[in-house]
């Protein structure tokens, strides 16, 4: 099992099918290896994009088993967030046993919200475990709100938390708070939301993306300036290729899967239901977005930046 | 398999687990037995109460086996609900190939709500299976608010569905309006929420109970007065009990599961994470309605009501 | 202006339309006339069975002139819950200059629920008004859940909050946490919810009842033996009308308003849309079930328990 | 009364306070000068931006005659919105009498969301006023999700519906199936979220804006571009202001009021509680961006794009 920092990138992969809604594991190891190629310091899989809502458990250990065996040098994060307790452990055991090297975690809505049974959630699943937990504090699509205090007990009392991937709007200012609160814990702050806020995030503090965007060769560019402290850098990067950032965090999964697919990454960009497939109009005017905003690029191939 | 009618009686079972949150088989067969034994059309495992969302895959298939295996006479009805279409789908055909002689489903909430989402979801499993389906309106679980129109469609555009199981409240001018609207087809209502609204349902002309009531007794000599029409001796039936049936329906399992315990059926009273335990002075309070209301009964046999 | 102890039966009253959906204030004072010969200990108006959500500044105004002009001998707390902090303060001053002995309030829901958020509207109102506050605990219709820290955080550091109606599910051992952690507050706890769970309540220590059940006889005989220990009593009555507060509290305010009026206290049982009038079907039965709990008694006058 | 298209840009005006939560008329008053000195072709105020669920309705009133004053030239627009219909449709009366040109209107959640509801929702509110109707959009804000069919169904039967503000993302392929089934109908889609996907959803037709983005120079250029079929242009000034309309669009009031305070228009950013005001760390964010992004220009005065 490969170790993990949590600082970089970390992208968030679609779950890939043919277009009859069957695993493409096929396409999941091409992923993996591309990503692997590009760079990046490791692979989440299994998360909201990859619609882990949707998938039964022996597809969610196929997906692990592939993305570890294809993952080879680079570390592979697994989402085993479930609505129980057991459930999310036992998950998250047998993503530890198949080589994953941490599980990104969230919480879920019980019908009397109560911050206490969250924390006591991470600490039970923390309790069975022996690899690290990333907090996805992502309120969205989980209708969770944590509170900060909430998100720094957890970090101070919980061993296993080594990264919050913080998607709870405002981010800016939540990062900040956070930063403040960690102490010496080495807790890593992430964001996601497509890179949306990214500059933002970035410029805050924040150590890198975990998050589905569809080039981690851009994102890749932002760590490495931010890291420099060049943030003029930073901002044009961001700046740049912003259209195409807010264009594919629109909501749906189809967006996504479909720049993959015009990568040649997956075979498909089929969603299962009742999630939305791409219309033809909306793929074709992604296409021209794509083609404004990297002209004459081989998009196949990992992108220079 | 048992074939199945959809009217009488058909207990939500709760899943019963040891105090770690193993499940505790045999415990479930003697329930299932117990219910065979007091003369039960069915009965329905894996729901909301049988806390569904806090279960693996694989402990899913052990309860179907363990169900059937013990019904032996009566039908068991398995709930299959799930985020993702073809997960439940799939969830499903397993029942099916394991059995059981009837599908519980409701549809999950979407981020999008969307009433041709809903016919969709129930379309495309029923395509893929050929036992019945008890279509479950629980908006207070699902957040899922189906239209009377929208259930009238379920019914008339999709064979399968044989029941539904009505629980929206308010219950009683719902289950007039879909009975005035299902024409021919030979579909039946049955009423759910612990037998809350049980009398009134029953007047309204619901044909039983699809609920967790731990005492079906008292809900069989209420479904079989009135199918003599004799509501007099339903409202008598239904007021004798009736501040069982308040307490018993508050929300959460703990309840539900310790009278299971003190009548024999079930070894803990355990309730996985994040769900609630039962305290000592509830379960003092539990003890004490129950000899008010049950006096020098011994409920751990079927009780005459 | 009465003064108030907040033990008792304060009746939630329903507001009375016209069959055009105006205002009929005549009815709201015979209304308040009858609760005051009844004998209940207040009277609480614009709350959520009030339709308050539903009415314009002006008209609040017209409802609280009128009570507290009707009231004269019994105290009226007004309900004055609005999305704002700042607008429920001045609902609440308007309030206390027309003669409100006590307002009634319940935290809205914010897009980012804050548990800080909430003290600080509570406190924020506490710092403009000079009467006491009943902080109102009911998730159902607000969507807030409440720890029970948090109320009794409440307790402790706002000396204007004077009572808790606890309506958050289950009620009873909510009720024995917050009577634990009162202290020497002189801070009392009423059940609601239609008197639902009331003997059960009662017995936890609950000082009365603050809802709309329509026959608050009923409630001031069940108040009267718990403050004489007699449970036994208190159950048997309890006992005895369930069936018709069981039907009573069914969602919606039409049921409510059609028993007002069948007691002679209002007009018209018109509930202003999008709210559902009651149908004749659901009239009739109500109708019956009345007559089958009341055999032969005149219910426009005070009934005798 | 100035009449009203609905083509072009509306910005929607945040409510100014002074330090202490009180209304400040006289920067409002300045706002909607300004906005009218711009070009734009009208203003609609009292929307979420403008803190309409903490204004009281004396509150409302007084805005409505200050920007009807002040507008002047130009058409005002009033948000109504409110939960019940008929406060809706006397808040609507009330802006109709003081001189608004439209009404902006969104359905609220109900707690049995009914599609049939909203539609009487809209169509009560219509039968009492003679002013077109702004159907809002927006589930964000209102958690009502209302399907393509019904919004085409308050087109096609509510004569003075006449423009849809259309914000349930992802807008692009909404105002496509919108502008398919509009028909002859003289009805407009402006779009909102702060023009986050301004290029994007003119390119799908929109007919503007209806939003709060604080520059509505931007706005206006944009649809000049639009108008004249230069998407090119579009995409130019659309990705030249991207960051900012990214940034400025992120959750909270407070972001735009201290945008409106530096551009000299309003004097104090302060957003009434539960609310939050900004910090000093994003403030200094805020207006780094601003001179990234317009260098050395006077944002006090109209700047040109």
């Amino acid at each position: 099992m490969a170790s993990v920092t949590f600082k970089g990138v970390f992208p968030i992969l679609v779950t890939p099918f043919d277009d009859h809604g069957n695993l493409d594991l096929e396409s999941f190891d091409r992923t993996v290896r591309f990503m692997a190629d590009v760079g990046v310091d490791g692979v989440t899989i299994i998360g909201v994009l990859g619609e882990s809502n949707r998938m039964l458990d022996a597809e969610r250990e196929q997906l692990i088993k592939t993305a570890v065996g294809a993952g080879g040098r680079i570390p592979v994060i697994v989402g085993t967030s479930y609505s129980g307790t057991r459930a999310t452990l036992e998950l998250s055991r047998v993503a530890e046993s198949l080589g994953a090297a941490g599980v990104m975690v969230t919480p879920s809505r019980e019908s009397v919200p109560n911050e206490d049974r969250i924390f006591e959630f991470f600490q039970q699943v923390a309790a069975g475990i022996s690899i690290p937990i990333v907090v996805q504090d992502h309120p969205a699509s989980t209708q969770v709100h944590m509170s900060v205090p909430l998100i720094l007990r957890l970090i101070r009392e919980i061993p296993l938390v080594a990264c919050i991937k913080e998607e709870a709007v405002p981010t800016p200012p939540r990062i900040t708070a956070l930063l403040n609160g960690i102490g010496d814990r080495a807790v890593t702050i992430l964001t996601g939301l497509g890179a949306l806020y990214g500059a933002f995030d970035l410029a805050r503090g924040a150590h890198g993306f975990m998050t589905g965007f569809a080039f981690p060769e851009v994102l890749l560019a932002l760590v490495r300036s931010a890291q420099n402290k060049d943030f003029d850098t930073v901002h044009e990067i961001y700046h740049r290729y912003l259209p195409l950032i807010v264009y594919e965090q629109q909501p749906g999964v189809a967006l996504r899967k479909e720049i993959f697919r015009l990568r040649g990454l997956i075979a498909s960009s089929y969603v299962r239901h009742p999630g939305t497939n791409i219309d033809p109009t909306t793929a074709g005017h992604l296409k021209s977005l794509l083609q404004k905003m990297l002209p004459g690029v081989d998009i196949t191939r990992p992108v220079e930046v």
